[in-house]
């Protein structure tokens, strides 16, 4: 519902696609969780660690759960119990095995070897999504630099008139940057991983203690972490290294430099100060101002620079989580991990959607 | 719903009240527009500019939604033009002007002499409720204080031992950054004014063109922030100045900066390694970790550290928008406000209910 | 010299006034220092805890240094031991006590009693340096809104054309947000306060094995204080507290923010886009540009930008300290802070210098 | 000398090395500037466009600057035109002109074709410097890894006692961190490219006017950037990219969140809180405190986190620059990036120099 009684993030109403708003739904990463739990089982019985009914029971309660009252049952058990332990990885972890009486469930993994993995995930999934969007916004830069070759307008530097120069040439720059921008987003999805299934303090130690070989253990990790089609670090802590979350970050944070000092140009380029020679599309019946509603204000590329500006502050609070991270883990980047993870996804998408929109629907006005 | 298909903000369920909520919910924002619509009717009609039906036709429209099904019908219709406007106070507008037929509404004025003035009332209410929260705070590090005057530990330096210090010394600390922090949030408040109702580019140019006085004009702006109980700058372009955000923010940082610090010190404090003098209360069937449930990790003071971290960062994007508004203004600034107000709010007021529940729940274990 | 062959900061050759660069000189800095020892003498005999011959000798020592090659001789000295020791208070101090012979020196005291304390007084000094020019920008800019009230122009909303304004108005706001910037500032001065001399861990623990009162510490603490007409928390740990620093960082990026939409817009009205209606003052010989020599580029508006964008990274720095100071004192602030305060204070230097030629010698084009 | 009477930059005195220092002097920029005017030339005359006199006349003047009598000349020349003149750039080059009487250099060219370049030139040799620091610091890492593998300690999450780890495993985390940063620098390095000699506005246009043809113009170019051994864009405005600079600034920031990290860890190791299992290499005469000389502070780790915070948010500085361009440039990115481009290697020389001498000069404590 688009006005409701408590405060709703924009980006739960507004901004981002669906498609991003389900990867970082409560209830998609849950279920990530629960594959995770059954692709370390299955793992478990490929090493003869685990008999094949374990995995069965397993597998048949999940599959069970794509029934809507069965879904409903398993939610209200893990609410009710989280509401107790505060803990949300053991609140859906005893529900899973106190229904199924499954002992082999998460054996010597810890809740990070749950978490982390599949934030990584969700992240991947993230980045795909979001490089289609780029893939999409190149290939419009590409054709608008084509059609508008011919056409010259006057160049500016320092804001005052300098020779002239193709509109093509601008736009040849916007997609030159925002390949530079899909360079660093390529590196940072080609240096990703999970943290593996390593146990507390990363090391297989509690794997050792249930008895079994340094070599199942790994066994098992490289399994769990086939079935998510992520690589693994091979060296952990309790967590994955965090400044993987900086990377990221700032990869997003530099195509949103790029996008700002386009629709920065845009915004100078539609007012008639700069002879207004780009106009965004505007819907029938949009409104400009309501003061002045025949306005034809460059809301989409303000709004791009807007969303921008907030991703460009989100690596900081990653640095700091990384910077201080204290010996095998502190929990000091849980609550701010929530946030700026699938803000900084959302932003990105909402600016892309909104930038390919733009450069389809805008037309040209230089003479 | 804990558990949701879509993303959902760790502030709509998590972190922060649900007083802050309602708030910076988007029902309350649109109330408050209505609200001020509605004096700035009686605003004209004291001056002779508006009939008496005209406010009384309003009035009891208002009142009318209270009613839950009027109040949806008026809610469908605003969604319903807001999808073709896409401008959330036009589409309200219009639907108050069509149903009530009172052509007075918003005369003269301009969007943003009514989303600017509710973001101050809004952030207003929100920082009083905050100071409400810091008083206790307060008040309980002065009891901690005293309490612990006598008790004597090692101090450190560079995490080495010095010289010993009293556990009330440290408190005492806590308790004045504390207060440092509380005069920044002050004086923000106290220096927190409304744009006013000046009309686009803020100069009453509308008004007067409607042929009021400036007299009249300044009349009314001045009854209506009256009935906000704020004041209002003398001076605007089309909106408020910007750097306001900026202040208010980073008096928020600021009292961020000093719990981390001692949040930081409570996790230290918490370890064996510095004596293990403080310990969080733990709710009976709280669960440590998944691998080692009986473990007593400090994880509301980490909480707060994460918390502090996202605030930290907010007062950029403010300092951005300030810095690069453009002429009468630009509107770069309006979907990141959506996002770092309301948030930045939400996250101090958890950190405060954290805050004050570790300050009354620990346990002191010095000898 | 202007080309040297290693490093120079910008902001010891180009950025910021000669005054400026005295305060915060290593020079200055350690008179200072050797200022506040002998102060701390002084108090010392006023209580009968040390003998005026002490006190007579210390004060003839620095008398003489006004002497070059007494001077040269000391310093030498204190290079030399600073090699070894690479501590620079010790070094000062052990050629202090070893060439007078006085070992009532630095009695009961800890480095940050005098690094601290010394350091808020460079802090004040700067920040009165820098209020004299915002009084004279302050001034500047109501004259120029006086002299333009009745100068009309077109407005500009999301750089489109809106109602005319005048530029009398414009200027109204830039003068309104300097003025808020200036009580930020003037905050941040009135809450400004030294750490005292409370020696290692804050609380006069060294000063009591000495023999002495705890009354006598505090009348001892007092007289150093005054003679920096610097008031004291009441209470420390071993440094004053940090979120100090960044409540003045704070002060001086929200000037930044308040001047660089200043010089926005003056970039846009200096703009033929935007009608030219500002334009700076051109020194007679001044190139504009190596291929157009005759552009008239607003090189100083944009260094105001430049310059101010850099110091609103500054305070994130600030606040990384505060938030991390562990226990009594931690010492992961030091190395920044040598950068991140002189530099503050000399970008904004800066800035009000060139901001006021700005408006004194600028044209006005409006017709 | 190390007690100036005027503010001297720690980075000129304290911390960096002279090698870095030199690469960022006033007198190597100018030099190199030179040297590409000469390679400008070089070039025009193997496309036959200048006689070879031109270039014989200005390689003469060139090396003779070695004398220093005749460098000394050259200089207070510059320095004279620039205190009219205003721009360094142009200085030097009027002063070759004249004395040179060489028509041919900078034909074409505009200033940002020789400073873009060299910023690049001295970015790519100050990123080989640090890049060999890494080396060896990661070869350190490694080395202390294998030595400590048989070392068991507790491990600690939240800053509580976890399983046992080994030490070696804590520095296989470091040196993979430290490989993880490592990736991004390279990755930077690998995509840092020049401005190229585009001439104004970055379309050759300048070049055509003097009757050369496109193809020979690229040949110039190709020729001058293979003589800094840099590649250059494809395509540019006025500048490159100023985004690079950003890649730059989070490559060498990932550095500095990896080892404000492992110096973390070595703070808290030190710690006899957490057994004082490490302990850095005192100095013979190096003294703790004044207060408590024998104390084992860890200035060492504590200086490299307090640099790394600095770095932390340099990039933000330079996110601004490339967000907020204009068109084909404005100038609002040149007073800061005198400060951040230098000072981001110079602190990280001196983290990397601090880091090494720490690892190799540390002793173990563990049993």
């Amino acid at each position: 519902m688009l006005v409701s009684d408590y405060y709703r993030s924009a980006f739960s109403t507004r901004y981002g696609s669906n498609d991003m708003r389900v990867i970082w739904s409560e209830s998609y990463k849950r279920s990530c969780w629960r594959e995770l739990w059954l692709a370390h089982l299955a793992a478990q019985t490929q090493q003869g660690l685990a008999p094949q009914w374990a995995y069965d029971r397993v597998f048949n309660y999940l599959s069970a759960l794509s029934d809507g009252s069965k879904a409903q049952a398993h939610l209200d058990a893990v609410v009710n119990l989280e509401n107790t332990t505060r803990h949300d990885v053991v609140a859906e972890l005893d529900v899973l095995r106190e229904t199924t009486r499954v002992p082999y469930l998460h054996a010597g993994m810890t809740s990070s070897d749950v978490t982390d993995n599949i934030d990584v995930y969700r992240s991947m999934e993230s980045m795909k999504l979001l490089m289609s969007r780029v893939k999409a916004l190149s290939s419009g830069l590409h054709d608008a630099k084509k059609d508008m070759q011919g056409i010259w307008v006057d160049g500016y530097t320092h804001l005052q008139k300098a020779r002239p120069v193709s509109l093509g040439g601008r736009f040849a720059c916007y997609a030159q940057e925002v390949f530079i921008a899909e360079i660093q987003m390529t590196t940072a999805m080609s240096t990703m991983r999970g943290k593996g299934v390593k146990g507390p303090v990363g090391n297989y130690g509690s794997m050792l203690e249930l008895g079994w070989t340094l070599e199942q253990a790994k066994a098992i990790e490289a399994r769990v972490m086939s079935s998510l089609r992520l690589s693994c670090w091979p060296i952990a802590s309790q967590t994955y290294p965090r400044i993987q979350d900086y990377t990221l970050l700032t990869s997003l944070a530099t195509m949103a430099a790029a996008l700002h000092k386009m629709a920065f140009d845009f915004r100078l380029m539609q007012s008639p100060g700069f002879g207004r020679i780009l106009e965004e599309d505007f819907g029938p019946g949009q409104v400009g101002s309501s003061a002045m509603p025949e306005k034809r204000n460059p809301i989409m590329a303000e709004n791009i620079c807007s969303l921008c500006r907030y991703i460009s502050v989100l690596p900081q609070v990653a640095w700091e989580n990384a910077a201080n991270q204290g010996l095998e883990r502190t929990l000091d980047d849980s609550a701010n991990r929530r946030i700026i993870l699938p803000e900084a996804f959302l932003a990105m998408d909402e600016i892309l959607i909104k930038a390919q929109v733009l450069i389809y629907g805008m037309s040209v006005h230089a003479c």
